[in-house]
């Protein structure tokens, strides 16, 4: 068992125990100038790597070949529940198949450009943003260190960047629209307080804002925090507050909230109608059950698709290149 | 704006720029030699690699230093809801203010070792791994690749590796327990079917054996994939099962089973008690509310403390650091 104080391994440990020179040893494992070396010294320098154990250095390799196997995707959102974690799994394995590893880059940043440095510095072949960290001059930072492709998944098109677009006020716009369809006329619209959906929820309120403009109902945006106490909190105030509907930010919020406003004896949908949002599967497991907006998006096999084409087509303009629809899921909450 | 064809700055275009040698720019972004350039060239070359937009390379900069700031954490599970991807979240939260950067790397290889060099060509500060990806021989080769810190998340202790055990086991062994206390003989035990649980829900149904064993109850392993028509599918089955009990796998999929039980004119818990497991919230919007297994696990930032003190020691002893316990939540299900 290798010790904790043991040195790395290194191309010159290498190029001892095969008895040849470090520059044979980069020749043959980096499979530069395959003339140059007779077969039987490159098959000593292999098996004595691998004796050793040696590693060569992906970015060192990315140094030389221009770049890497790696797709980045930032990851600095807090938990936003299944939804996302089945696409991140479904992307995952398609570019797999594709020959492309995902790295979920856990960086943080106040500045979008220092941000996208520090993606930069692990010199991917491609990098995809969802929501707007990205901005133009974050993606021409991406774009001089040599980043291929930069994808945004953005509510709209980010310049030099490929976008496909997400409409999150949509989901907003359809649930108020639902709900005045409906003869509501005083909507409360959940405002998550969990770090990193603000963004989402932001656009959720100004489509839904949108569509009470349109349709004359008045709407209220209420803070919630992903926790009982607040849930029951909110739902005490509510008799008061002459509320008959409530858009719940998405599946996970509107079920909380719909479980505490029942504690608190309110018939869904006789006193209050609830939409969600996001169509998770524990929309259809409570009762009643929840309407919800579902998300048409591409699926991350297709996304993974997608990168991979504009990878191996470095000509492609970057533009906008789909969006992603959404409908309304009626169900028996509202 | 940048084009797609703009050729990647390198430090001879940040050289050019400064009407410096590239030696200069070396010395002068590195931060080598800092007697040998005077500050006014110094701010020159700072000024012209900020005026091109010029990115430095991580990983040279790491070949040179030895090591990252990075921390890697393999992602080869599939989503396994918001019990992990909360943990995540402060985990990740908690490294940064540590001063380090999580990165989730999607890397699938069937031999541990060729997975464990694919983590280690990023040459990662330290290495964290959940379940039992981690073989003594891929130790090994992380700690021969200069991979200061490798840490197991695991059901038994990883030679070379620290580990803190996960005794996944234990969850089964108090449901069943629990279950048989409470006078129930047959028991399902889920068994999930979605990518990436196989592992964890078969330490989880060896537990369920070893408490059926002790008290004389008698264990049934379930197939459930997690979609509604295959839970009606179960609970249909149940009638002529004879089952009394079931321990869900999680929470997630007892509340899926206790769903289609209940629409079967089931009524849990007193034709069928259930227990979930990883305490949820959800476990508590159910009616009847759900018993369940509490992981008192680190907490992601206890975790993200313990690496650093781990990379900043290097002197530490491999071993079991501590042990997750687990507790059962007893609610209204069982």
């Amino acid at each position: 068992m290798t010790t904790m104080s043991a040195p790395r391994v290194t191309s010159a440990d290498v190029a001892r125990a095969a008895g040849v020179s470090r520059a044979t040893v980069s020749f043959v494992l980096n499979d530069t100038e395959p003339g140059r070396v007779s077969e039987t010294t490159r098959q000593r320098v292999r098996d004595a790597a691998a004796r050793l154990g040696y590693v060569s250095h992906a970015a060192a390799r990315s140094l030389r070949a221009g770049r890497s196997n790696l797709v980045l995707m930032p990851a600095t959102q807090a938990a936003i529940g299944r939804l996302v974690s089945d696409w991140l799994d479904d992307l995952q394995q398609g570019l797999h198949r594709h020959g492309y590893t995902l790295v979920l880059h856990g960086g943080h940043d106040s500045d979008p450009v220092d941000l996208a440095r520090s993606w930069a510095e692990l010199r991917p072949a491609a990098v995809a943003v969802p929501g707007m960290q990205l901005t133009p001059a974050a993606v021409d930072l991406l774009r001089n260190a040599g980043v291929g492709v930069v994808l945004a998944l953005s509510p709209e098109a980010v310049p030099g960047a490929y976008t496909v677009i997400f409409r999150h006020d949509e989901a907003g716009r359809l649930a108020v629209e639902h709900l005045a369809q409906r003869g509501r006329r005083r909507i409360a619209v959940v405002m998550p307080q969990e770090r990193g959906l603000d963004l989402y929820a932001g656009q959720r309120l100004a489509g839904a804002r949108q569509a009470a403009a349109t349709h004359g109902v008045q709407i209220t945006p209420v803070p919630l925090a992903y926790r009982l106490a607040d849930a029951a909190r909110l739902a005490r105030s509510w008799h008061d507050s002459g509320w008959d509907a409530v858009f719940g930010y998405n599946d996970d919020y509107a079920l909380l909230l719909t479980r505490a406003l029942q504690d608190e004896g309110l018939d869904v949908p006789g006193d209050v109608a609830v939409v969600g949002a996001d169509d998770l599967l524990v929309a259809q497991l409570a009762r009643p059950r929840l309407t919800s907006i579902a998300f048409d998006t591409s699926s991350g096999a297709e996304l993974a698709a997608l990168i991979d084409r504009l990878i191996q087509q470095p000509g492609t303009e970057p533009g906008v290149l789909h969006t992603a629809a959404m409908r309304l899921v009626e169900r028996d909450s509202s």
